[in-house]
Order: C-alpha cells, then sequence, then structure tokens
C-alpha cells in the first residue's frame, strides 16, 4: 500500500481507452493525502431512533414531492396532488415515499384496518363473492414492474421544471392477483363488456375499464415495492391494469361490478373521460397510453458547470408495451441519435436511458423521442397538435378532455449552462 | 348497477374455469350489502406532517428488520446488523428501509456530507485520480437491478424464521458509474491484478476484488431504489461487484488502490476470508455466491388457515448470472415440479417464484431448490456436507469460514398449520 499518488497536475480532456471522446470536464489528480476520514459516529437522523427497525435517508438528501397547485375538484377543493422529483431520480424505480399521488377527495384519504377490508365482486357474474385481503392473499400472485401516469401529465410552457411538467408518472414493482382469477372464480356472464371498479374513499372514485383489459393482465395489487402498498396508493388494495390511463387505477378498491356497458358516473363525466367536443376525440374508448419519454438530466432549473461531457439521461415508457429504442437530439430535433437503454426493458414500465454528450458551451435545445414494441413513435408537438386539431398548451396551456398528451418535451441550454423549458 | 348479490353461501372447493384444481379454502359469498365504506380522514401518520413530501406505511403495516443478535466485532462488540422480514416481503425489490445491514464498525455509521466526499484511485495507475461525487455523476452510469448477500446468511437449526436464516439477502435497483470507465480514466498498469477498496467508517473496512471483475461488471454505486445510497448502506458512494459475497462491497468508499495481489488486511484475516483449515477452501480464491433460493411463504413461524389452497413462494439468486429453473417439493424432496418465475429475470438479482399448493391437512416438507444459466443446481445438505467435509451447523451450527452457504432450506407444516424450520 505505498503506491503514492503524483502531484502533478493533468486536465483530461480528450479521450481515454476507456470511451472514445469521453471526459469529463476537470477532474483533479489525487493529491498527495488520502482523502479524510470522517470521525464514525450515530447518523443525527437516528438520535433517539432504533435505528435497526427501519432505515432512513441522510439528512444530506432533502428531495421531497411537491404540491400541484392546479389540482381541486370541480368545486375548487384543494386535492392530494403529489409530484414525483424526477430531476432527482435515478434508475426505473421510483421510492414508493415519493411515488406521486393524485386523488380526488380532498387532502384527505382513508385510513383502512386491513383486517376489515373487504373487495366485492358482483354484478353479471354467477357467483357473487366477498374476499378479505387473507383469502386475495392465498390466491397466485404476480409480481411486475409497471408504470402509472396521470392524464394530467401533460406538458406546458408553464413549467419550469420536469418535476412540474412530468411529475405525474412513477414506477414501482407491483404485486397482486390476476383479476381474471377473481373474475373466473365469480363467473362471468355472457353480454358482460366492462368493470365498474369503485374506492373506498369519500367521494367513491370510481371508474370503467374494459372488461378485455381485466381479464389479459391487470392485477389487484396489494404490494409496492416489496411492501404493502402505501396509504396513497391504495392500501390495502388497488386495481392496476398496466399501461392504461392513471384514473384506471383505483385505489382502496372495494367494489367491482361486471356490467355490459360504459357507466357515465359522476367521476367519469366530471373529470376524467376524454372531452366529446373535441374533434377526433374517442369518447369513452382510448384507455391505452401512447408512447412517451422525457429527459431528467440535464432538465429545467439545472445548471450545467461548465462545458465538456455530461450524461443525458431519462425516462420513456409506453401503454403499448416495452420500449425498443430511445433516439436523442441535442439540436432542437434536427438530428438524432439512439440512447442507450438499460436493460431488460419491462413492459409497460419506465425504461431509463443514456447518452452522452460533450457539451461545446453553445446554446443547445435537448430532446428524446421513444419507439415502443408497437413500432410506436412518440410525436412532435406540431404533430400532436394537427391530430388534435388543438394543442393542449394553447391557449390555455390545459390539455383537459385529451387523452394522452405525450409529446416531446424539449430543454434549452443557454451558454451560461442554465436549462429551461423549451417550450417557454 | 342493480345487480344484488345472492345471499346464499357457497364454499368454492373443487376447480374453477380459472385454474385447474384451484381454489381458495373459505371464501365468502357476498352478503346482500356492499362492503362499508370507512369515513375518510388524515392517515394518523400524517398529523401535523407533510403528507405530500413524502409519503409513509400505513400505520396497520409493522414490519421491521430485527438486530442479528450474533453480530460482534472479534472484541465482543456489538455491530449494526439488521436482518430483512422477507416472509412479509413481495417481488424482488427490497424497500430500501428494510434492506440489510452488516456493518463491521460498531454500532455508529458514518455521516458523509457529499459534497466534502472524494474517491480517490491511486496505486498501479498512470494517473492518481480523486472525483467528488459531482464528477462521479457526469460520468456514465447504468442501472440494475442486483441482489447483495452477506456470506452469513446461513441456514441452521437455532433459526426459527427466514428472516433469521435468510435474512441477510436483500435486492434494489443500484445506479452507478461502472468502475472499468474509472480505472481506465486512470490507467491501469501491467502487472495489476487486484484492487483494494477502502471504507471511509471508522474501522477502514477494506477488502481485495480481483481486477477482472473491477473492470467487468462491478459499479460504483451512488443510487438505490431511485434515491441516493441510503447512510446504512455507503451512502454517498459504495462498490458493487455484482453476484459477489456481500464483504466484496465497500460501503462508504473513498479509496481504491490496485495492486499486484491479494492484501491481508486485518480485515480479511479476522473474519471475511474462507478459513484456509477448511479442508478443500479455495482462500482467498472465492468470491461469486453460488445459486440459492429460499421459501419466504409458508416458512418458519406462519400460520395455515386449514386445508386448501395456498401460494408458495420465495426468492432464488446466483453470483452465476440468471435464474433459469425453480423447482418446489412439498414432499421433503422426493418429487419436485416447477415453479413459475417472474420475469424477465434479471442477472444476478432476486427472482421471484410462485407454486399452488392444494394442502391436505397433512404434515408436510416444503422445499426449493434453483438452477441458474451456468446450469448450476443448488445444492442438498446432504451434498454440501459431503463436499466441504463438515456442516456448518455442526456442532456449532456456525459456518464461519466456509463460502457461500446455499443449501436447500426445508420448511415443516405440521398437522396443526404451524411451519417450522425443517432443520431443527
Amino acid at each position: 500500500m505505498s503506491s503514492k499518488p503524483s502531484g502533478r497536475r493533468r486536465f483530461l480532456k480528450g479521450g481515454t481507452a476507456a470511451l472514445a471522446g469521453f471526459t469529463v470536464g476537470a477532474i483533479q489528480p489525487a493529491d498527495a493525502q488520502a482523502p479524510g476520514t470522517p470521525a464514525p459516529h450515530a447518523h443525527p437522523a437516528s438520535g433517539g431512533k432504533d435505528v435497526v427497525a427501519y432505515g432512513e435517508r441522510s439528512r444530506f438528501v432533502t428531495t421531497v414531492r411537491k404540491p400541484d397547485r392546479e389540482a381541486r375538484t370541480p368545486f375548487g377543493v384543494d386535492q392530494l396532488h403529489a409530484l414525483t422529483p424526477l430531476q432527482d431520480q435515478q434508475g426505473i424505480i421510483t421510492p414508493s415515499s415519493l411515488h406521486f399521488v393524485a386523488a380526488h377527495g380532498g387532502m384527505d384519504i382513508p385510513d383502512i384496518d386491513p383486517r376489515e377490508h373487504r373487495l366485492m365482486i358482483h354484478g353479471m357474474v354467477d357467483r357473487p363473492l366477498v374476499f378479505t385481503m387473507e383469502e386475495l392473499k392465498r390466491f397466485p400472485s404476480v409480481s411486475r414492474i409497471y408504470y402509472v401516469e396521470c392524464n394530467g401529465n401533460q406538458p406546458g410552457r408553464r413549467h419550469k421544471t420536469v418535476q412540474e411538467s412530468h411529475g405525474k408518472t412513477s414506477c414501482s414493482e407491483w404485486t397482486g392477483v390476476p383479476l381474471a382469477l377473481l373474475l373466473k372464480e365469480a363467473g362471468v356472464k355472457q353480454g358482460a363488456k366492462f368493470i365498474l371498479s369503485e374506492a373506498a374513499d369519500g367521494v367513491k372514485s370510481n371508474k370503467s375499464l374494459p372488461l378485455a383489459k381485466a381479464m389479459a393482465d391487470t392485477i389487484v395489487a396489494y404490494a409496492q415495492n416489496g411492501e404493502p402498498v402505501r396509504p396513497q396508493q391504495g392500501f390495502p388494495l388497488r386495481l392496476l391494469p398496466p399501461g392504461f390511463e392513471g384514473q384506471d387505477n383505483i385505489k382502496w378498491l372495494h367494489r367491482i361490478e361486471v356490467v355490459d356497458q360504459v357507466y357515465v358516473t359522476y367521476n367519469e363525466i366530471s373529470r376524467v373521460t376524454t372531452n366529446p367536443k373535441t374533434p377526433k376525440s374517442p369518447w369513452f374508448t382510448v384507455f391505452e397510453q401512447g408512447p412517451k419519454s422525457v429527459i431528467t438530466s440535464p432538465s429545467g432549473g439545472q445548471q450545467l458547470q461548465g462545458r465538456g461531457m455530461y450524461e443525458i439521461t431519462g425516462l420513456a415508457w409506453s401503454g403499448g408495451g416495452a420500449i425498443r429504442r430511445v433516439e436523442v437530439s441535442v439540436d432542437g430535433g434536427r438530428t438524432w441519435k439512439d440512447a442507450t437503454v438499460d436493460g431488460p426493458a419491462h413492459r409497460m414500465a419506465h425504461t431509463r436511458f443514456h447518452y452522452q454528450w460533450k457539451w461545446d458551451g453553445q446554446a443547445a435545445e435537448l430532446q428524446s423521442r421513444c419507439t415502443d414494441e408497437l413500432n410506436q413513435v412518440q410525436p412532435t408537438r406540431a404533430a400532436f397538435r394537427k391530430f388534435w386539431g388543438f394543442a393542449p398548451d394553447d391557449p390555455s396551456e390545459s390539455g383537459a378532455g385529451l387523452g394522452h398528451v405525450n409529446y416531446i418535451q424539449p430543454w434549452r441550454v443557454a451558454p451560461d449552462g442554465s436549462v429551461l423549458n423549451g417550450l417557454a
């Protein structure tokens, strides 16, 4: 252990054998001494707490969700909406504590004792059934990594950061019972076409879902990232139809009625259905979300520290299945190059992409676009506007009534290294 | 919404169309009324707290880690060892708060300000380098799901639960820089064969790792499950050589020396190397862990609620790569059947398996065994004893000095539904 670092300074600029053309701008050579060893002592956050039972974050990690100030009930009441800090997230798993929340029942959420909770399946079935949580856990289960995104997750001029523009998507490993098993246990009658699911929250949130999706890959989930589903995510039970609109995920699930048509409930009509006045609007028929991606770093509000190498990284996802390709442009969409995608890419899941970029200190515009396994390509904003007949961010910058707003998000890098929303 | 559940009782016993031979023992038919809706109110745990910033568990979820009472320094000092509650875990991702801990520096862990933290790479390199955290984050990163297991994770007669017997393995999505990039940036000299990594903890934990592994897939990780690595897991930086022994994962990583041989440090000699007195012991040459699996439910200390269908589920993992097959026996290893494996199976990661079992109310012994992509098969306890010349759990039930103790764990189900350690 006698090797002594040289004291000479050397700024690495060119390429090394490691990666053609790659270097971080200003790595410092080692000083003659090893870095200092901090004195060990109890983590401050643990003062007086049981450090064994349940670990905590470092006190230096202060990333948090932010309220979505735009979230109101039709009567102007504040709602519990929380935005995931995507700009600080790594990988594809969203920590459960930072998962976005979009709840429609005001600021309160149900406080459910799982021993008292029941799931009823009734309607057009041979055998109406009620399940306890314990019974559900004896059924065959599956664990899958799936994203969930609120349809209110819409790029727009007003957003300063990726947390504001895209913070209503998150990704977890969900565990639960395939809904098909429960429906087959109850025996679905001829003529059934939809299910109507209902939450045990104060406003009895509900939503129709096509029976075909219920029978395909929808799960009744009781666990998230290894633990029971969090209260804000529907503890103890939630519906999870992967790749469908967030509003199709009924939380605090306590009732599923098998029916023969879409139900135009108050919930559907007041906030979550596609606007029938919109030209080309597929009224009550759009559920699956299209391909979407966003660069999470560098992103709005971040600051580059001088020219040199940077990692451009972000997330891509699609209701259509697995992400097959992500491309990145650093010149506002004129030219595109393939990004690296961490694999294996899971179906209907966030997929992390990486692209190495050497910034020359000039103005630049960063974009990403993705392609899914159905060969669906994420549209430009112009193409999106053309199709829908109006833009969700013009003039009100609200996409209410549209489906999944999935056009490309540009970030502008100024010569001083600041990063701004390219739509603004 | 007028469908009224029938009031008649029907106990589902046989098979349904859903799954041949499948039924939960005693699902109750729906009563004439929908399940009650709990009154919505603020989650008690949030009283006075900011419910938006950082979500919490339900107050009804009380699963915690447990201290490993056997963890002592060579001088008898208590150490911060915490066991993951595998019996309650779903899927493959371990919540970061419940990740096992095996720290060798007493009960305290370093409290590191990431702005002050440095990683030095020196020794047999052309350019000794020191990196700040900010610089490391500008390097290309990768995110991968990997398990980490302490070699002290050893089945034995003394354990009552799977948390005690196997609670020193956990699985996370880790994000970091490929160590190969940093080593190439520094320029590894001819003749280098190992790296010696050192932690910034009080006892300067250190460990040798073959250079080949350092250059292959080892990452210098700064994130875990989407967040910065937790303090107990090495915040702000840890070494992660996937599939290698837990002790090869140097946490609070601040120094890597490139060397030409294994270093027999105090840490190595006192606790973490293979015992040279053991016949066939591959002294300083065993790093990669073999294929291993365990049934997490039903497992020791749990209680079956009468005959009927149960899901047998558990985890399988291997340092040799991806899990290709998991088999389950319900008759003490006489006959085996394939379990279902949740996919895609990640390399060097926990893999969740499921098996549907109809319990007839008689005594049974449940076992699982796995096969990895190298066609390595998890050994029986008898085969393991035969190879090593002695069993780790006989007479002291300590496997100290052995490598990865990966033999099959049996759970005995008694006619009263109680589940016990089959080794006891």
